[in-house]
């Protein structure tokens, strides 16, 4: 299985597809979001992992605006710890580092641990992972940069310092995106998604893991992502919300956002746990009368917290 | 006035403050956004303005977090438009140019124009106004920066090409943030919450512009800023909003967040818009016996868009 990642060998991104889908896949780096979410139409990749959102950063908006242009479907979530490692070449040790680089962020997630080394130089680059790559071609043991383990293991590097990031409670949730079924029309409208649209390899993937966890005897198991549009009027949320309060289905993040072009229409990305397709299917036949656009972005198993 | 800001002189959200404002305030540059919001408890500033959301990159998480910690209020807010300028030494040309400097988002932003001209070398920063100031002091021709117009104005240099960015529909929303009244209890729990806390020196800057917006023709014009906390537990959310929907106030911005060590509880931050400060007043009073913590975060007139 080839998975296409955004960013350079390495990255976080690239750890986060690892530990969803285990060491034997083959993952796939693009420099953008956008030649990312291309990688399985031109037939370089099978499945995308792309982040959603980040515990200190927010939401990857681009993402999303990616997603529903696309005709991918959501077919697992995984959450990882963003640990940030300080990465040099071997042999070389803390006192021999001059200068230390990263992407902007990432220097900015370690403030602390550079008050602590006021004469270390900060380098901003554009990538995290990349920042490993040009420290270790350098051949230089006065240069470290900053990004996460797997960056250290794939440049056969060091790691003089570990997790020197301010907060520990810093994870990116990613979800992994497969084609939908040929055929289907995933831009569903309103009017067709009462029964809700399984995605077609995503059926392949985790009708089993699904299975399993409606069996299963710790709820709530199934995670449902959907974008849904609304007129700007008062109580229209409320009345496309209400569905799922009355069919016990847990509102686990909403967030709002601005159509472009249509300045007083909104667009809400909901996800719902639930405990069973039935519950999801009866909620949703409600729901979709309420809404004037509505898209299923997927159906999976959640991730362990 | 004195308003504190993240970033270098020049930077957008300088360039906000002064949209807010106008041109006689003082403008005080912060490194952090920690920093920045020490400013007045410093003594240093009098005002704060600050990030909450980009349409490209969605909300700026860390912003609310430390307006939640803090004593402040929001009493205005403003929307500019993010416009890329590429900016160069005076007597530059573009034919001079060998490299360009910017943070990565910025040069993200940019790709297209970086196609035109794949020769250019892209340098990573730590800041978009810094990059122009690097440029400029270097004396170099053939170095040039991406930055706003503000910035370029601000180190006297020269704009070689304008709104370079691939998206035109780029706009950050800013808040103006005062100190509350000293004295009164702005970590409201609900018990209080129900006639809303009129932030202090607030009162002194807005009262005269809300009163003009009642009294206009054109609602809605009143905005309201709310944190809230509900139990993880199916309806809970809708019980919250419904009274807003019940006094005709629309939900203009929704937006759930994890609370930190509390696993199944959720933080929502909501924007609502009302054309008058009773149906507010009348809401609120609902909305806090349905929430166990409530806090609003400010009351100011709408921008205009």
């Amino acid at each position: 299985m080839r998975v296409a990642f955004q960013g350079e060998p390495g990255a976080f991104s690239e750890a986060a597809a690892i530990q969803l889908l285990g060491e034997s896949i083959t993952t796939v780096p693009r420099a953008t979001f956008e030649g990312m979410f291309r990688a399985i139409a031109e037939g370089a990749a099978d499945a995308i992992l792309a982040p959603v959102e980040n515990s200190l950063a927010g939401s990857v908006v681009r993402v999303f605006d990616l997603l529903l242009e696309s005709r991918l479907a959501i077919v697992a979530e995984t959450i990882l710890p963003i640990e940030m490692q300080l990465i040099a070449l071997p042999g070389a040790s803390l006192k021999d580092i001059r200068s230390v680089a990263s992407h902007p962020m990432a220097l900015a997630q370690c403030e602390r641990f550079f008050a602590a080394h006021p004469n270390w130089k900060r380098v901003p680059a554009e990538d995290t992972a990349g920042s490993v790559r040009e420290a270790i071609s350098a051949g230089d043991k006065s240069r470290a940069a900053i990004a996460g383990r797997r960056a250290a293991e794939h440049y056969r590097a060091v790691i003089l310092a570990e997790r020197i990031q301010d907060n520990t409670e810093n994870f990116t949730r990613f979800v992994l995106l497969v084609e939908a079924e040929p055929g289907r029309d995933e831009t569903c409208d309103t009017a067709k998604a009462g029964r809700f649209a399984s995605p077609g390899v995503a059926d392949l993937m985790v009708e089993l893991r699904i299975r399993q966890m409606e069996q299963s005897v710790s709820p709530p198991a199934l995670k449902m992502s959907l974008a849904m549009r609304l007129a700007h009027r008062p109580g229209s949320l409320l009345a496309s919300l209400e569905p799922f309060a009355r069919h016990g289905i847990n509102l686990q993040k909403i967030e709002s956002r601005p159509i472009h072009g249509h300045p007083w229409e909104y667009q809400f990305f909901i996800d719902v746990e639930a405990n069973s397709t039935a519950q999801l299917d009866a909620a949703l036949l409600d729901v979709s009368k309420a809404t004037s656009f509505l898209r299923i972005l997927g159906l999976y198993p959640a991730a362990q917290r």
